[in-house]
């Protein structure tokens, strides 16, 4: 028996680390691409920001690590450029042929920006690997560019923008569509861009970028862009081994995280999983999600039977120190899923005001049919995380909102007011049901 | 139709509102004892420590205001001595008596010091009310005291101390027993004494206090004595209007927080609910719990038919800026249950180190025959309240291990870890079983 493992940064270390777990002798390979591996991608807005100082500070091991501790063959610089399942071997660039009982997919995505005429130029960036970082900042350093466009509104394009702002860049960001955050949900977007605008960052919706000029785009004068768009799962490798792409476009995958191909598992932003609230495969690229996945998928790989069951869509951004959370379906994705959605959104207290409490909004949905919350939103400086957890538990546990209502939450002070916003709001909803 | 509500803080002014709100035109009367109505009581400790400047700032709203805006006829002062259900009518201090075809019990709680001589002292106090508030206040100014005793390490004692040791004074707690916040819990007892300690508070617990001296207790000299201990419900007036009082102590209602008298509902600190995760009453007097069970109360006394499932014993405590938090069954409180509690207890940090992340402590605890989680506590300065939450969430909804281990929560470095600690402590407790 041997694992190869095609990716080494979250799913496939992951998935390497819980196969060697399991099993102490199993030999295990893992290919990476790139220079480093088991770095923190999500990290890397905030090495461009200046507040990570060093790129060694988002790097959690060394390949050295994992041969010497963990007893894993870690090679960076290993591009695999076939799969050859009936051989049971990966095929590396070099030329040379790895043998495997069982493979893990980690391939990841990638930032496609071939849809860009003038993406190659000297001032055009994306940032998803600690390279592109790097280059990025010394591009900075070097360059001293002053006006930036950062197309793309999803969490890395707003994340970039904000560190570019803090930079002292003039900062506009160009969406294709109107979508921010990945979200379908007005509000949540119009919220988004207030702070953005509120801190300087212009956001500029339904502005569809064909082509970057050496001094603009879209007419909007720049000497710095970021690329934050266009994002794919790295599916060719999977595909030519035949293991079924599914319809997000991601790798299909049941929930052991095998494929079509016995013996091949996948894990991470290459692949899909199910969306708990609408029952349906999603692609969501999280780093979080790729740990879990990969972790299942390694479990599986080593002979172990764990299940990962799939997400319910939480995610937050912080900008400018305002995080942005949401969780399940908006009003208009659960209407484009044949839902009869009602909502309610309230604005709130983080705490009580004798204790500093700061304005927090929250917008919880549920179906009508069922009573049940479906999704839901919380934006403020202070707890959104933990508030938009709570609600994600509710979710992965299809509660409804008049169960909702009566939770036994924390109160203290320092902490909450009496009526926790989530409180408030799921009153507010239930006079709807 | 008239409503009357014995009591206006927390439980009975919810009530009241609540009542208002589903029928416009019902009398209502709200008869409190004390000299004010509608303050935060949980915000005392913070008026004692000088963070909130003025005990207006707990205030929240006025009797005029009740009878203004609300149409709610507000006695303060009220003093109610008798209950004649048959005539039902209570009967005042004063002699007057009012009818009321619907009855709610709002009494609270006190803190009896009956047991303890000397408790009379000039230099001894409770903090229950306002007024005591600004009577220790006083005195801390007049007379400048230098070493407080606590008696009782509950959630106001350990307050206390932490409010009186940020003024200057050197502050020793005395417990009874060895339960500290409550929970029959080692670890966490012994987590919350090392935080006090840091800061300069003593905690001695096995420490009954039967006499208060002029100088000292229990051989700790000081000036100053606190009695946190010692609370238990206000039941009388109930007792005496023939309302069945359960096991705990307290007033026994069933889920429309209807006593056996019908007509008679109760909500607060003087009431018992139910314990979700062990299906047994408990008495658990907190103020985020008072005013859902007064809305629910409210809500039934005027016509309504609404429901309070119970509580799952969620509570948290601010120390020296570390958060303490609980829910549900410790090891112990299960075994107690004659559940067969198995744990995981660890360390991990609240985000990750590249943004700033400290240390958080989780335990979380199980029920091997079911799988299901039982309890947990979060310890720690960064997200305890919000992770406690996810835990009461999972505890609502008798959520099993091995789905938890999987939950989908919000993720980025500004928030959290990739691993979040919630689902480090579910990892090392699902291979327990």
């Amino acid at each position: 028996m041997a694992l190869v493992v095609v990716g080494g940064v979250a799913a496939g270390l992951s998935a390497a680390a819980r196969a060697r777990r399991l099993d102490a002798r199993l030999p295990i390979v893992v290919l990476e691409k790139g220079p480093v591996v088991s770095y923190a991608a999500c990290g890397l807005p905030y090495l461009l920001e200046g507040r990570v100082r060093e790129a060694a500070d988002l790097i959690v091991h060394t390949p050295e690590y994992f041969r010497k501790e963990r007893n894993i063959d870690v090679r960076t610089g290993a591009l695999v450029t076939a799969v050859s399942h009936p051989r049971r071997e990966v095929v590396l660039e070099s030329g040379e042929r790895i043998k495997y009982d069982r493979l893990v997919l980690a391939t990841g995505a990638r930032c496609d920006t071939s849809g860009i005429a003038g993406a190659g130029q000297a001032h055009v960036f994306t940032l998803h690997t600690l390279d592109d970082a790097e280059r990025l900042r010394a591009f900075l350093r070097n360059r001293q560019p002053r006006r930036a466009v950062v197309i793309g509104a999803g969490y890395i394009g707003v994340e970039v923008a904000d560190a570019l702002s803090r930079n002292g860049l003039r900062v506009t960001i160009l969406e294709r569509g109107t979508d921010v955050l990945l979200r379908d949900d007005a509000p949540f977007s119009d919220a988004v861009r207030q702070t953005l605008e509120t801190h300087g960052v212009e956001l500029r919706c339904g502005m569809k970028v064909e082509a970057i000029e050496p001094d603009r785009v879209a007419g909007v004068p720049c000497d710095l862009v970021i690329v934050a768009a266009g994002f794919q799962p790295n599916v060719e490798l999977a595909r030519d081994a035949g293991v079924a792409i599914g319809r997000t476009g991601a790798i299909a995958a049941d929930d052991h995280m095998e494929t079509n191909v016995h013996g091949i598992f996948t894990a991470g932003d290459c692949a899909e999983t199910m969306h708990l609230v609408t029952g349906r495969p999603t692609w969501i690229p999280l780093g979080t999600t790729a740990n879990k996945m990969g972790r299942v998928a390694g479990a599986n790989a080593a002979g172990g039977r764990e299940r990962f069951p799939g997400v319910v869509g939480t995610c937050i951004v912080g900008i400018f120190g305002t995080a942005f959370a949401a969780t399940g379906l908006s009003v208009a994705q659960a209407r484009a899923e044949g839902l009869s959605p009602v909502s309610a959104r309230i604005e709130s207290l983080s705490r009580p005001r004798y204790y500093g409490g700061v304005k927090t909004n929250v917008e919880l949905v549920a179906d009508r049919a069922t009573g049940r919350l479906i999704g839901g939103t919380v934006i403020g400086e202070d707890g959104a995380a933990g508030r938009i957890n709570v609600i994600a538990a509710a979710l992965h546990n299809r509660m409804r909102v008049e169960d909702f209502v009566a939770m036994d939450l924390a109160y203290s002070p320092p902490f909450s007011p009496v009526w926790d916003p989530l409180l408030i709001a799921a009153q507010q909803l239930s006079k709807q049901l």
